[in-house]
């Protein structure tokens, strides 16, 4: 016999294991085990050790010396607690067989139920149970589960010889079959089994669990499981258990049943017993829906005791698991047995709720709270939705990627300016349909209700505009075909002025008005998110000056920063100032001063914009009183903002004092073979300084100006792009000489900063020489991930979706920061900036400024603040006092 | 007085500083006392110390206490030793004012002559002279500088003066006005002064000269100055050193003169005593060539005693400096003074045949030799150039970017085909312009002598490809304007079949024909080549296993590889794959892959290729047997490949048997917006497998094959645009299964490796995850410097010329590689690499691969190899052979 114990029992009130022996009963059999000494009645049984599989392995895929005799033996302790025994003609004991590993792991062998059937046991349980039908159902469904999962047979061998029986019989549902139907496809089965294996269907019972386990063991070194584990780098596993349990019928008569209840409401959270049974049913049938389930509230009245039961089981396993619980129970002739506890899943209210209470209750604490919401249940709650009972009825005309949560519905129109213009005569509820939308489109966007593109990916264009704007939208749905004024989907044909639904939360489109709800601030939200800022604004960092892991915004407008703020964003981490260069009055001097030949009309014409962009930044000050504002200065190519169509050519020219050709000329000039690799950034700055001059001077004089009117102003200036030290260097002493400038004009001063964004992976690995120049760093994620990655977003739909399908990429790294690679470029630059200035401020303003895991990243690498779109502030929020708990 | 020696004499013989006191004396200073301590008759003067100009900024514009004693003893023991007096007016001493820190620097004070005129000295000058025109000439020459250089005067003030007196003498050159003119001039000039300044011209020496002192030493910190030891990263200087030396004159009469001479000759490096000289003439009269001078030769006639002086003191500098030495003399009324000298500056061939032959002579080591030739010299002597004869009477039509060195003359074509076809029926001589060239054009490329094009930079296709083929190109160069089958330059049209020449090492364009002359190789060429060679072989690094620091080449043709062989590579680091889908009869079938719809069809199309690359890589094996030839696999994004003309598209249509409509549409959506960063590389390699699969097994069935005909083969296969290990992992998988199968099939083996491209950040972060799967990292440093940078070459002209001029960038980091930045990543990858397998092969194979400095970078970072293009082969086993040594 082994030294080390193989097998572990569990029943009758008492286990071998517990809940702390994941590793060596994995995650399933550790969980029995721990119900089982809790007292609850779960179905006997065993689980063999993980530690087999690795000795398996290790000895050429032999048994260790002991393990029969400790199965042999096991086996008889369940026998003799069962009163039953395997194979036995009379009355047999069934068992189930599951793999579980220390963790969930797709690929690995699934489960056998009904094993112990055979030729004479089938009978057996006839009689006892006086129903053929459930004994011969039962049958077939070993055979076909054993022989599929077991030995790896195909199972349309045995769905089409199904399918044969119910054609011949006239019958349409399985159900229909009746026990002799069954018994002639048990006879058909064990033929295709012999076809196939060669031998007859097994009727030892322990040939057949032998067979199990070796399955179960097998499955752990298949290629799907181990490129799974390759992939999610999990390596310190022993190897997979397998538990035997035995088999409980709630479809034994009238005084059996199953049914699934939650300890509280999984949709609104509240604390009530909620939960669907069936008499006389077995658990697939609550699912199947062919007969309509009691509600829990109805079995108090049924049968008393076992209801009693239950709550108690509840109240049992929601105090002990200190989570609301979703437990699966079958009776069976008047007994109760709890096959299955776990954490129930829940919606974004419900998770808010369940938290807030079971904190207040006592019974988790306000920082468990935090890991009890995760950040798309919390996103739900702030975007308006198809409501859940109206959405169960449609199907999706096509699906894209959730670009923008929130639902949204309106009619079609194909380009901005007619969004604009139908807006204005009233007709407000649009949805802007695009191939792709450009810098041009904003105004469209921001009128439209949503935004749905047939390309680009997560950070397309109109993704990140769209969730700046809070606007859902659905991008790159690859089904619809734009062809002029008519979109086509699945053969459906829509026009201008048809009526479509997105929901942005899950990437679907759908045909016609459907009704959405909007979002509500409940009071256990407000209470949440005022636990996580207690927990992050708290948070002191060795070596870092200021208490608390901030969390700003990014917004253009004025309107979005007061959103944001009421989202809570303690600032402006990223303004974008090209927007503003889009509005009518500007563009069309902006453009002439992109086309002007000389210095002299450049400024001429910047100088046109200079007000109109001041009172631009007037607006956001006032919003963010008392708060910083980054600003960047202007970033895209110029060819973005030339004109397009021939009459705004023509006009352009007019203005400009030039011929259209000329001016087509100069614009064909400024195209670009790489536009993400072109001339823009701070690479502006260096050619035409006038432009950033104008820019600098709206910043500063509008900060005089709004404190001048009362509000405290921190603006932050924030140069884009940089590569060198000396870049930052040469535009630093510009804006600093316009500042003066301004602060002598004026006779008044305001606290400023000049910084700038770290993109541009030579910025990072020479961030020591940039943060001589520096007063803070912001790095730019989006930009840095593709030039680090060497892809550009709008380019990688190509090949992306097949990288993460392949597994070669874990998750799109334009949305989730790529931690291992870009994340080096950004510890480096974190480390090699403060390392020559301590006090340099960090922030993050990429898209990933929002998204749970990049913050947890940001958090260690000791950035100030992270800044996202404001309808991710709160989640940002939330992720930041996550981030505090976990690095703790 | 002083504790500290401020200043240092030099005269009759000895100085009190000599050629190691650079620190201290500055450059010139010290050079000037280490001649007259060798007993060269240099005019006698002294040197005040830079140690003053620190002191002088560290106390506040204040000089110290001592010096105003110190100037005045060391201005008496000068005049002491001239036998005249500063002011004299019967014989006045003369001095010049020149600055001179330790490294030479722009920006700084110049040269002041003559200082010591004042109105009683110009008459004692012309008495004692019998010259008053000289004399005047002098002092108004004085006032013109003094004022200009020391106080900052408008230049043009006094040139104004002087074009008025011409005018009103009717005369055209400045010697043709008379004594009395000068003296007019003088006094004009004295006005003026006094107009600008307040005050009369200075008469007193004394104060002369301490007004030249303060502006030398005020000049180190002006903003030029400032600015150019900012960039250029000089910190530790002192400051600036004055020099002060006595005047000698050439033009005092018939018994004197001035001269340069070379130590050996210039053009050739024969060791030949050349030079030139006038008598009774200034050392400018040499230079304006209003007079001709004589040979050298004819002062031994003239002046026995002056030219054997002459030649004692040019063996005595050619030994002491042990290099070529270019002088400067003049014989003042039969007194020989020597007034520079210098290293001569000489062509190509004279570099490499004076230091071989000093090395062979002795005079220098071999190690010595190699820093003698840099490798703009060398680059000279293996590509055709005009005669410089010829090039002195021709004046450029315009210059673009020296793209790809040598010089070539042809007949215009306009495009590839064109010069394909004028090829074919005997008009060999063509030269192709274009706007820029694509990979559609190679097979135009190489038949041209010369490309030209308007647009593009260093790094342009045309540039790249050029190079690679030994081609000679001019790129990028703006003034030349095409328009259909017309070139317009410089108001001139020029016509297809019109002659042009093109001179690609200075980017000069010519009209017409011009004769070129052939390169040779000397056998001093030779002697210089393997010396470089027993240098760089020789060599060991610590923990390097490789013994020697080896060269290959990029080539992608069997010509080439032969070529670059007999230029001395020693393996092919890398030969692209994609040129060789463009040959007649791979093209089409590549194109049906490309629009195929399904896996098989594409598999169909690839295997029309197969034998015919099958064939192009055994040609290169052969050409390489015995050395090591890295294999890329397709890089470059398919839409390069896609037919363009409507005539292809319907030809590829009707193959592939779909409509052309259908097939432009295909073409469309291969469309992208940044190809740089899009589908290709390896992502290509993921997404169509079967592409890498042709290739592999195309390379190593070739492998097979040429060693099976008895030659010796070692194929690295080398994936391009890897960003993480799993990539690698999955495309090394795949093509060892392929070799698995040709190993099989063919029952044969050879050596191979697998390796990747390093040229993606991400990859270089990682190195140590990719060198898990890799047996080389080859690093490819153009698309590694774009990508750091965050550039595209081909964007790029709009900003980098302004950024190399505003001194942001040192140089064009596509040429020369970034070691801040890019060599960091680069740094990180070797020692992660490294770090986890130990012998990891190590090279470059981006145009770096050819560049000096970034040789010794790849040296230093412990590489096993560079690879650049043949014709840079030679200067890399140079600039290897000095890479060793300066690590030494």
């Amino acid at each position: 016999m082994s030294e080390t114990k193989l097998i572990y029992f569990f029943g009758d009130g008492k286990a071998e294991g517990d809940a702390s022996m994941k590793e060596l009963l994995g995650g399933k059999g550790a969980n029995l085990a721990e119900m089982t000494n809790l007292g609850i009645p779960v179905p006997p049984g065993f689980t063999i050790a993980t530690e087999v599989c690795d000795m398996f392995y290790k000895n050429n895929r032999q048994y260790p010396e002991g393990l029969n005799k400790e199965l042999k033996d096991t086996l008889s302790k369940l026998e003799a607690l069962m009163g039953k025994k395997l194979g036995d003609p009379k009355d047999p004991l069934l068992v189930s067989v599951r793999s579980g590993a220390a963790v969930s792991m797709p690929g690995m062998m699934d489960t056998i139920l009904n094993l112990g059937m055979n030729d004479e046991a089938v009978e057996g349980l006839s009689k006892i149970t006086g129903n053929p039908r459930f004994a011969w159902d039962a049958y077939r469904r070993f055979i076909q589960m054993f022989s599929n999962v077991a030995l790896g047979m195909d199972i349309n061998v045995f769905e089409d010889i199904l399918e044969d029986m119910r054609e011949k019989k006239g019958v349409e549902n399985d159900n229909e079959l009746s026990a002799e139907d069954l018994k002639e496809l048990v006879g058909l089965y064990k033929i295709a089994f012999k076809g196939n294996q060669n031998e007859d269907f097994p009727q030892d019972p322990v040939i057949q669990l032998q067979a199990a386990i070796d399955a179960v063991f097998g499955s752990w070194n298949n290629p799907k499981a181990i490129k799974y584990r390759d992939i999610n780098g999990i390596k310190a596993l022993k190897g997979t258990a397998v538990n035997v349990q035995s088999m409980v019928f709630g479809n034994f008569g009238d005084d059996s049943g199953t049914g699934v209840c939650f300890s509280r409401d999984p949709s609104t959270g509240e604390n009530y017993f909620y939960g669907e049974y069936l008499m006389n049913a077995q658990g697939e049938d609550v699912v199947a829906g062919i007969r309509t389930p009691a509600k829990l509230s109805e079995l108090a009245d049924q049968d008393e005791k076992i209801y009693g039961q239950l709550v108690d089981i509840k109240d049992k396993l929601e105090t002990h698991y200190r989570d609301m619980q979703d437990m699966e129970f079958t009776i069976q002739q008047g007994n109760l047995f709890i096959l299955q506890t776990r954490n129930g899943k829940r919606t974004g209210a419900s998770a808010v709720k369940v938290a807030v209470d079971m904190a207040k209750e006592g019974l988790i604490t306000k920082e468990e709270a935090m890991f009890r919401v995760d950040a798309d249940q919390l996103d739900q709650l702030f975007h308006p939705m198809i409501a859940p009972k109206v959405k169960k009825t449609l199907k999706p005309l096509a699906k894209g990627l959730n670009a923008s949560p929130g639902a949204a519905t309106g009619k079609i129109v194909f380009t901005a300016d007619e969004a604009e213009l139908w807006v204005e005569r009233g007709d407000t509820k649009v949805m802007l349909v695009r191939k792709e939308t450009s810098p041009d489109d904003i105004g469209g966007m921001h009128v439209a209700q949503g935004i749905l593109t047939s390309t680009g990916g997560m950070t397309s264009h109109a993704a990140v505009v769209a969730r700046g704007m809070g606007r859902p939208c659905v991008a790159g749905c690859k089904d619809v075909v734009i062809a002029g004024k008519t979109m086509k989907v699945d053969g459906k044909e829509f026009k201008e002025g048809d009526w479509i639904t997105i929901d942005g939360t899950t990437g679907e489109v759908f045909e016609g008005q459907v009704e959405t709800i909007a979002p509500e601030m409940s009071e256990e939200l407000t209470d949440f998110l005022s636990w996580a800022d207690d927990i992050r604004l708290a948070d002191e960092r060795e070596g870092l000056e200021q208490k608390g892991f901030l969390v700003r915004t990014n917004a253009d407008q004025p309107e979005d920063a007061v959103l944001a703020r009421s989202l809570g964003a303690e600032g402006i981490g990223l303004c974008r100032t090209e927007h503003m260069f889009f509005d009518a009055g500007k563009l069309e001097h902006f453009q002439q001063m992109i086309v002007a030949d000389t210095t002299e009309d450049r400024k001429k014409a910047l100088s046109k914009i200079l007000d109109l962009q001041k009172a631009d930044f007037k607006g956001i000050f006032k919003a963010m009183s008392g708060l910083p504002v980054t600003v960047r200065l202007l970033d895209p190519p110029l060819h973005e903002f030339v004109p397009q169509t021939d009459d705004d050519i023509a006009k352009i020219a007019k203005m400009a004092g030039i011929t259209a050709e000329a001016l087509s000329e100069k614009i064909d000039a400024l195209h670009e073979h790489n536009p993400m690799l072109g001339h823009r950034g701070c690479r502006l700055g260096v050619t035409y300084p006038e432009m950033y001059d104008m820019q600098v001077e709206a910043i500063i004089t509008a900060a005089v100006e709004v404190e001048a009117e009362g509000d405290e102003v921190h603006p932050e200036i924030m140069i884009p792009l940089v590569g060198t030290w000396q870049e930052l260097s040469i535009l630093r002493a510009n804006a600093e000489a316009v500042i003066a400038k301004v602060f002598d004009k004026t006779k008044k001063k305001v606290d400023y900063k000049i910084g700038t964004m770290i993109e541009i992976p030579r910025a990072a690995l020479t961030a020591d020489e940039v943060a001589e120049h520096a007063d803070f760093f912001s790095f730019g994620t989006n930009d840095l991930t593709q030039m680090t990655f060497g892809f550009s977003r709008d380019d990688a739909g190509a090949f992306l979706p097949e990288y993460v399908k392949q597994g070669i990429l874990e998750a799109d790294p334009t949305a989730k920061l790529d931690q291992t690679g870009v994340g080096k470029l950004v510890s480096i630059a974190a480390e090699l900036g403060r390392g020559v200035k301590s006090d340099l401020k960090l922030g993050i303003c990429g898209e990933h400024g929002g998204e749970p895991s990049s913050i947890d990243f940001c958090y260690r690498n000791n950035l100030n603040y992270v800044s996202c779109s404001p309808f991710r502030v709160p989640i940002a929020r939330h992720a930041a006092a996550q981030a505090v708990l976990n690095n703790k």
